[in-house]
């Protein structure tokens, strides 16, 4: 198995200023996963209650994605629900029960513990240890986190950061991990608590990447139609991380050209509710608007 | 002449979390035309009072500014008092007093009015208006301004877009002008106002070119220290047509490299308070970091 990822998998209830969607397929396995496939053979490590429907488990298989590690337990599958503000960077959770997850222990097949990347989504930061306590000789281990891992499990979360090479992060969570408010200063004194590179997420203003000795700066792909920015930040690591593995290529410039990838998937999810668009979009089309980025963007020096 | 500007000289009093100045050189005029004159000869259109000192004067005779047009009229100099919060991108302003400004209507000396480049700062649209008006055969015109004119002067300011070739624009100010959420749609909506291009200044997140054909997307310069955004905007539209006016070349690459030059010298200015930096700065130091954005924002397809 090319790559894994660890993280929920979830019923999304959405409030958007253009309409509602009542218990739709979310999660950040789920985003992560189907935007990955584009690129790379992907597995889902995860729980979901004895009421996921089948016709969500398709969408995972119409894709391709291995679902031995989706753990069916007893209980309701794990549900938030959220309502954006008019200004979509804006939302608040107005429901959040964890059910099955609350009681969660990762447990990795035998085959998926040799994977060669590992994306630990955004759960609780315990979760990722235990995965990465079962995994054998990783290629790449990447690692999202956010707001309630910093302020609630902040020890275990610098742990599993010490053992991660990448860390994607949106840009308060680095201000709130880091204490820092420059987001240039951020991402250096996130650099000194483990990761080699840290990815951050900027929405609509694109991603800034760091590391020791680079950075690289990259707008978002403008789009005239914003439905629901849910599940925004982990296409972006699918896409950055299907891309990875597809190239098998980590130099600077190939992180870049994933980074850009990453870009170009989220930019298809946020334009219909859930993951509606990522299930109907084809790796034509992202790799069209991938071309059409680099000219949108491209000056001669 | 090569670029005229109208716009403002004031006093400006500013309160950041890193410090604070008392009556420094500030108002659009001042840091368009100090930008600029690293690319271009540029002349100030504008109004100062019986205040205003010799030391100011020389800041701008030090970098060959002309200033003509810069009228000396009874009564105190603008005077503006802000205070921004510890997330720079807001600021409150504590004090406002136009003084001479309430009087003023622009009068350009006979040579400025073949002027090739003019810029109509961030005033009142009644005044950009009177300058457009006395103008003879201009090259191009690139127009500013802020919420407050598109609040209280709209139908003037409306004049003033359908005759502006290039407008720039912060994102907020183009929503609140445009009555469009979505940035995209809002620009395109402002295109039909009147200007050929649109320029969405982005601060911290970069700027958006929009025309009827094509759209750039540029990140900002990653700073590590910004001390006083003051100005920044104005920075930017001197960058850009200083560059404009240097190159001679509105090709749309050379438009996207006068943006981006515009861009370098606003992160100068941000570097510290007032036009601290601007004055220190030099055209090779410019020069310089051009050349390192494009390294930190390239990418090979």
């Amino acid at each position: 198995m090319s790559i894994i990822v660890v993280g929920t998998v979830a019923f999304d209830s959405i409030e958007t200023p253009y309409g509602s969607a009542e218990r739709i397929l979310g999660g950040s396995a789920s985003y992560f996963a189907v935007a990955a496939s584009f690129f790379a053979p992907v597995a889902i490590v995860g729980v979901i209650g004895r009421d996921f429907p089948q016709e969500y488990l398709d969408i995972f298989r119409q894709r391709g994605i291995k679902l031995e590690g989706l753990t069916k337990a007893q209980g309701e599958t794990f549900h938030w629900r959220g309502r954006y503000h008019e200004d979509l960077n804006v939302r608040d959770t107005l429901e959040l029960h964890l059910n099955v997850l609350s009681e969660f222990i990762p447990s990795l097949p035998g085959p998926y513990r040799g994977a060669e990347y590992v994306f630990l989504g955004n759960i609780d930061p315990g979760m990722q240890m235990e995965v990465l306590n079962q995994l054998g000789g990783v290629r790449l281990v990447v690692c999202d986190t956010m707001d309630h891992w910093i302020r609630e499990r902040y020890n275990e979360l610098r742990k599993v950061l010490k053992r991660a090479e990448i860390l994607t992060i949106n840009d308060s969570e680095a201000r709130l991990l880091s204490g820092e408010h420059n987001i240039v200063r951020a991402a250096r004194a996130i650099l000194k608590m483990g990761p080699k590179v840290v990815l951050v997420k900027r929405g609509e203003y694109g991603v800034l990447q760091f590391s020791d000795s680079s950075i690289f700066a990259t707008p978002a792909y403008p789009l005239e139609e914003v439905f629901d920015p849910t599940g925004a930040g982990d296409s972006f690591a699918g896409g950055f991380m299907g891309q990875l593995a597809r190239s098998r290529d980590r130099s600077e410039q190939g992180m870049r050209r994933a980074i850009v990838y990453g870009s170009m998937v989220a930019s298809f999810a946020v334009e219909d509710f859930g993951l509606k668009r990522l299930t109907t979009v084809s790796l034509a089309e992202i790799e069209e608007r991938y071309r059409r980025f680099t000219e949108l963007t491209h000056f001669h020096t």
